[in-house]
């Protein structure tokens, strides 16, 4: 058996019996049953994907894959693809957005080249070569990798979600770069949902009228030329997706193997989480939206995988920006959960009516 | 000229130049010009409470008001007035949400008694006793303080604001206690707003329909045999306000006027503010609107103060959980715009069309 389905194969629904232990331990803490709101819900469902009444998130990771997208040079985005490489170095270096942000939320941070156009040369703890190609193919003619480069795709997030349970994880946030790749995660989701490239393709990184009309057209003209069947998410993702998007469809497989709970970010880790929901359903219960996007198709996609943001700030920017600000909530969550009193032992009168 | 005169007279408004060079900033940094969404707001205008283009907000204060409340005879909540003293013990054992939240946030926390019944022998660093009376008078029969004793309590908001100040603290939570005070919030919010008791009365901690309806009935008597004057924020809180609400007042005026940026919580810490803001209009340019709480008035308040909230988590606990939540949101977009590298040193090429 391979390294993916043997993954899939694990992945386990979680159990009710650990919900409800966790909303019973609820009603002891002192405070008004269901007062915490979501927080309640996000506490309550680690309980159960970690199988303890003492959840954790203390270690936390964000798995930033970056990837160079073939459909570049059909003039999709306002930024040169050159800017892929360029913000590799700006993540080793410490200035992305996303460095800020992770560190706000004491979480750790891996770069992984899966298919950056560029060769770096930088050695660092937080950096991984895993190279597949320098980019993908332009999927407006052709499909953008083969099925062995998908698989290896994949792979390498599962061997990723595998290291970053080594490494006591416990929460795992989706980081991806990649100019193009809004294009990508588009057309996954006009394929996957079966709706129109024009309810589907934003702005992404900031095109503006004809840009977006024009990426519209090549949403259609990849759907035409490829045909991805959306009903089989490796096709969709072999024909129009990204090595990226690839990389964080294997690492949410390889998450809800090892039971991680797993932070979605903006449209295109969405689109990955989509993508890995159809290959297994159970990936569902592992997964905790962040923020609603200013990217138009990533509300279809959250109705798609069936989950409710926690957050909306108007953001677009990747990165796994999101993920690391839904991670501080997360881990408030946690926190009441393992740190307040209960009504019995603080003297704390309960509701007489 | 007396402590409360004097603290309105020093709030300023915020200037314009300052947003406007945070703003200029932000476009330097290395993302899409405004694919931070509200972040990049809340970043501008700590830069502009702040004066500085490196704005901070390390230190975090979180303060919980606690009183008790005379209204609580009519049988307005489902938990006993006890429970008001009870949680300032919990507060104070470390075993309330607010505990683990501001915890959670890098807050500090101080229980102030400012008006609760009950007596406290503990002494402890983060608990202050400035217990006005052992609590309001039954709004629904007579005014529910003094003249005196309103300002009193409004004096003690300004004087923890100017400590907090000497404690260099860059960002104050607004927290509070005391079963009974929805209904107090709810007088307030109909006064201040002209609207129905029907439409800014909820469940608080949990009141049932047959509470609610007896809820809504009080505070149509409070306003009946109280008669305040919704122009006059003084009149308003003075006669169907809390104590604690009374020093949240205060702290939001003298944290205007120590130029602290100000984070709201739900119901009651937003009426608050609505009063403050009322009292000076400037005091709108400190505040960052937390969430979005369960009770109704909420909503209205909101609107009053012109705020749009940052998140909506179902939560309805106040104590100032909200607040801290978002002081980690606030601490993420200072973050960013503090430690983000810019386009031209870290090599990035720059739009292209």
């Amino acid at each position: 058996m391979n390294l993916i389905t043997e993954t899939i194969s694990r992945i386990e629904p979680i159990e009710n019996v650990w919900l409800e232990r966790a909303a019973a331990r609820q009603l002891e803490l002192t405070k008004p049953p269901g007062s915490l709101g979501r927080l309640e819900e996000i506490a309550n469902r680690l309980c159960a994907i970690q199988r303890t009444l003492q959840p954790s998130v203390m270690r936390r990771e964000i798995f930033v894959f970056a990837a160079s997208h073939g459909v570049c040079a059909e003039g999709v985005s306002p930024y040169p693809a050159a800017v892929t490489a360029q913000m590799v170095l700006n993540f080793l270096g410490g200035g992305a957005a996303i460095n800020a942000l992770a560190k706000s939320a004491n979480a750790d941070l891996t770069v992984i080249d899966i298919g950056v156009d560029g060769d770096f040369t930088e050695i660092a703890p937080n950096f991984v070569k895993a190279k597949i190609a320098p980019g993908t193919k332009n999927f407006a003619e052709v499909a953008a990798m083969s099925e062995m480069e998908m698989r290896r795709a994949i792979e390498i997030g599962i061997e990723t979600a595998r290291a970053a349970k080594k490494n006591n994880a416990a929460i795992i946030g989706l980081g991806e770069m990649g100019i193009g790749n809004t294009t990508s995660a588009s057309a996954i989701t006009a394929s996957l949902l079966g709706i129109a490239p024009e309810d589907c393709v934003g702005r992404g990184t900031g095109a503006r009228d004809a840009m977006l009309a024009h990426k519209i057209e090549i949403v259609n003209r990849a759907l035409t030329v490829n045909q991805p069947n959306g009903g089989d998410a490796f096709d969709v993702l072999q024909k129009v997706g990204g090595f990226e998007i690839a990389g964080l469809v294997g690492l949410c497989l390889g998450a809800a193997a090892e039971r991680l709970a797993i932070v979605t970010d903006g449209f295109i880790a969405t689109a990955a989480v989509a993508l890995a929901i159809k290959i297994c359903p159970f990936v569902h219960e592992y997964i905790f939206a962040s923020h609603l996007s200013v990217e138009c198709g990533h509300h279809a996609l959250l109705e798609f995988i069936g989950q409710k943001p926690l957050f909306d700030l108007e953001m677009r920017l990747g990165e796994g920006t999101g993920a690391a600000l839904a991670m501080n909530i997360v881990g408030a969550a946690v926190a009441a959960f393992n740190e307040m009193a209960n009504f019995e032992t603080a003297g704390i009168s309960g509701k007489s009516s």
